[in-house]
């Protein structure tokens, strides 16, 4: 329904979003698109701000509810005056994280339930879903151990302990499950190239689909 | 269903909250009660960041879904951590601007409708709604020359236009209409001591029924 292509980027932190965003960003520029790269929660001042609230590690008190909220309003920033313009101007939008971030991360990792975590985040979304959502698929250790290699500082949500991170890759699994037209699953213990190669084919597909 | 004692006061900007509450608190501590003042948006450290971005003069680009949902986050993160344990402590809880202000701010004044604005703070306020609700009521042009007469700069929602605060006036005369056991329609336009008056009638009934 976008008239240009909108692709979201999902999975555990670790798990290699920012590399495959880079190459199909280069991608789809040498296809001609214009390209524009999102991330969540932020992407918009306000929604900056919205961020730091969310992954100040200060705020370890935040109530599952409020941080659902928080995310959502971020979300509702970044779709109404960024997202839909740019698709109703034909770019390519990318971004690091979106609805299924929330779905996964409170509807199943803080337990809020998946069914509250969608009915707020559709006044949020308001109709912009992805055209396709790749699912970085590593397990959460692993993805827990790789992000360790990188010896970057954890943020309040990187901070929480393994059990929360394992129901968010459960929830991930899930949802991939429940939305399988859109969520592909991406096997990413494999080289950049290889993990690229197939997202390149989705792509591909999906802007023959559009015509481009 | 409270243990404690929850008291909110609602109205438009300059419609005198303030000195009613001072006047409020002061009776309840007289009469033997342990008294928490809130105010909304912020009453905790994360509600307070929250309510920086909102009052933000610099953020006027802000949509009307992530504005409501701000709010709802700022009073999830109150009621969880703040008001639910002070009632469960028998406390009396003054807050100024609650539930209701969302739904005549965003759900009328903004438009979203108070149906999507009900459904959320549904999950923000968990059940916990007032014993009782102070509407002071004062037409909304009134209030804006007795704010603007004290000379005290405007935030981002008080800088919105007379149409605006007209339309959240008229939201608030609705919901009396709808919640006529909960709120209870102050006529303001008198002397504090004799609006004040009126208030602690109500309030003595409430302590009467909750046998204080």
């Amino acid at each position: 329904m976008n008239e240009g292509i909108f692709i979201t980027f999902e999975g555990n932190d670790g798990s290699g979003k920012t590399t495959q965003i880079g190459l199909l960003a280069d991608y789809l520029k040498q296809r001609g698109l214009e390209v524009l790269i999102l991330r969540e929660p932020g992407g918009t001042s306000i929604g900056e701000k919205i961020r730091d609230i969310l992954l100040d590690n200060s705020n370890q008190g935040m109530c599952a509810v409020a941080e659902m909220l928080l995310y959502a309003a971020s979300r509702a920033q970044l779709v109404s005056t960024i997202i839909k313009p740019a698709l109703a101007e034909n770019k390519a939008v990318i971004c690091d994280r979106f609805v299924d971030s929330s779905m996964a991360y409170q509807g199943i990792g803080r337990g809020l339930g998946t069914e509250k975590v969608w009915m707020v985040n559709q006044l949020a979304i308001d109709g912009c879903l992805p055209d396709i959502t790749f699912f970085m698929d590593v397990d959460a250790d692993t993805a827990m151990a790789r992000r360790n290699a990188k010896g970057e500082e954890a943020d309040r949500i990187e901070s929480e302990d393994m059990v929360f991170h394992r129901r968010v890759y459960s929830g991930y699994l899930e949802l991939a499950k429940s939305f399988p037209d859109r969520i592909r699953r991406i096997d990413v213990n494999r080289n950049p190239d290889a993990v690229f190669a197939e997202i390149r084919g989705y792509v591909d597909e999906l802007l023959k689909k559009a015509g481009r």
